[in-house]
């Protein structure tokens, strides 16, 4: 089955903003067997919107819309929905009581425009946005679904998951659809492939369709095929994703698209152990990661942003005469920092990073880009000096992702491959 | 004058690649004041290629196209084109003989599809691509321009910059548009255009278009005008906006899409003052934000991510009597966690934060989303209580642009304000 997707709003005509939103989308609707055959941005304006729901209806079951919905009064997307559907706004009573929750429950005061956001068209399936004011809208013409959601990604993602997609799997017939993602780190896709060629060769046999999907530090493997049992789908792809785990496990971190902070998360809970950082470079980016997990205060005791070198000798005890002989981006700097997060934040396990982040900074002998990164566990301090890009958000990422890996390692007792 | 975009490729349809080329190619468009109308994704279909030609030939005299150049066999566009101006391929020497060169300065060994890449259409102008192997084309038909590029982002920057906006700017009668972007935070965009409500109507008699963009934690206030003389669009449009600054100065942090967080580092280098950070429920956030701004070692300091209890007494000083008295989350131990971080780390300025950010560890009285942000000065600490939402990772973001907002308008002079 196809369908089409529709932004509306200047922001992305002019370049003011990137949509993330239809990916995002296209992503969960390729999850359930229906593949996106066009995307469409067009301006807040009556007759591109009429004109494109007008195109996309014509080659599609399933029309859905971004944006378009707020408050202000560049926001026509509703006023426009009425007369395309032929139909008038009226009060809902149960979305009003909704939004004056809402901006009671922040204690703040209300104005008549947030509640016309109430005022919803006659005719459409009210869908309820748990996260924002704007509902979503659900109207079927001539056979063909129409779905009108805000624009603001989260609200977006909730109205997604709660409301659209349930009730798409309900009005469609879809074709079962399964996947297994097998996530791994330490080695580029290339590589990877041609370590499980073989393997990968007996997939077409059994019609199981495999993508390696690429992103800074890690390549998903994903595999998927398509029938009408799902149990029998299952199966056949779960097998070949256990094959392939047992060729490469030392690459392996986890399934389903976990992510490597929640995977560590877990690896640290299996063994009860806690961990802290120490952190120059990264700028507190390891920290930030390993907390965006739920729970992670059960395992993550704290960090050390140590910016200036005062603070790697005063916050860490890093002895001042070893970064004035060898710097603050070396080896010796980088295993004390990674001891003195250690001790002082009383962690079985610590994570240290010091380097040249750019744009500025950079010498001859220490370019941008050049990292130094350090684990400590019980017995021992690893080190490992890496060599990135000239990018300074590209540098603390790849150093936040390879200081995360090198845990994963120390942890598996695989250090050795890092 | 208006444009169309056609991305031509099935990555971004299911949701593999973001769709960042539009954005950027929207951009400079805009600023040589073409407006681009609408933006097509679609796959690399021959019907589905030749309906949007025919489509959006229609509506603009100038069409943009780009992916579906590659070597491999999924790539058609290059045939598509041909079928659509009616015209065949020809191997252009000149290209020909830029590829093998490629191929040999990267001693790589050259392929009869790399070679093919030489073969373009034979009524179009070639346009030179430095950067790769794949040409841009520019076709005219029926008072139509139609661009064909590579879809790789650098390739298709450097055909742009290089080959494709000159001949636009030659080849078209263009006028000229100005914008201004105001940004601003502390107050949500329906409460802002309440504020300025009478400054708002009076812009439309001088033909300025207004936008309110929100983000979390920010709303951009964008003006534009178009018309022949751009300093006079320039002088009204400027003059606008100061109007709205003087309406508002209390929530204006900046002009020109400047980042929060450049924008207090610019302050903080302005005032030649330092600042650090104690995090609990942000885990390094703040400063992983802060540390994003290049230069920002100049007035960064450092950050103490107390997630532990004991990090907080042992690393920040807090008494451990008023974690037990009052707990983690409590005016007394953010005010702690600030001044013990302004003192270790030898800062003008601190920031704190302790909060539940969720989904555990909320109870009746101070529920998930329950913040207390705290900014330390040389002479007093503020504090106060932020009530946010279910969402963990947003309750992060917004706790962490409430404690960098605080910080600002402690350097404005304006706290009360918060």
């Amino acid at each position: 089955m196809e369908a089409e997707l529709i932004t509306i709003g200047d922001e992305i005509l002019i370049g003011q903003t990137i949509d993330t939103n239809s990916a995002w989308m296209a992503k969960r609707f390729y999850e359930l067997g229906i593949n996106i055959s066009r995307i469409t941005s067009i301006k807040d304006e009556e007759e591109d919107i009429i004109t494109a729901l007008n195109e996309s209806s014509k080659r599609s079951k399933l029309v859905l819309m971004t944006g378009g919905l707020g408050p202000t009064k560049d926001d026509i997307t509703k006023k426009v929905l009425c007369n395309f559907f032929e139909t008038e706004l009226v009060r809902n009573i149960e979305v009003q009581e909704k939004i004056e929750k809402y901006f009671q429950s922040r204690g703040r005061e209300i104005l008549e425009t947030n509640l016309q956001q109430a005022d919803l068209p006659k005719k459409c399936t009210v869908l309820h946005n748990d996260l924002g004011t704007a509902s979503g809208m659900w109207f079927e013409k001539h056979g063909v679904v129409f779905v009108s959601m805000p624009g603001v990604p989260y609200e977006m993602k909730g109205l997604m998951s709660n409301e659209v997609l349930p009730r798409v799997k309900q009005h469609f017939i879809l074709s079962k659809l399964y996947h297994k993602t097998i996530m791994t780190e330490g080695l580029g896709e290339s590589f990877l492939a041609e370590l499980v060629k073989d393997w990968e060769a007996s997939l077409e046999i059994q019609a199981i369709k495999i993508a390696y999907l690429p992103s800074p530090g890690m390549v998903r493997v994903r595999l998927s095929a398509a029938g009408l049992d799902y149990h029998e789908l299952k199966n056949k792809v779960d097998k070949k994703a256990n094959e392939f785990i047992k060729l490469v496990p030392q690459y392996v971190f986890g399934e389903d698209d976990i992510a490597m902070e929640k995977a560590i998360g877990d690896l640290l809970l299996q063994q009860n152990k806690t961990v802290a950082t120490a952190e120059s470079c990264t700028g507190g980016n390891i920290a930030k990661l390993l907390t965006a997990v739920p729970g992670s205060s059960a395992y993550f005791l704290g960090s050390i942003v140590s910016y200036s070198n005062a603070a790697k000798s005063n916050l860490l005890g890093v002895d001042e005469s070893s970064i004035a002989s060898f710097g603050a981006v070396s080896e010796s700097v980088v295993k004390q920092m990674a001891t003195g997060a250690r001790e002082r934040l009383k962690a079985d396990f610590a994570i240290a990073t010091s380097g040249v982040a750019g744009p500025d900074g950079g010498t001859e002998e220490k370019p941008v880009g050049t990292v130094w990164i350090a684990v400590a566990g019980e017995e021992r301090v690893f080190a490992k000096k890496f060599q990135f890009e000239q990018d300074r958000g590209r540098n603390i990422l790849r150093a936040t992702l390879a200081g995360i890996s090198m845990l994963r390692r120390l942890l598996e007792g695989n250090l050795e491959l890092g």
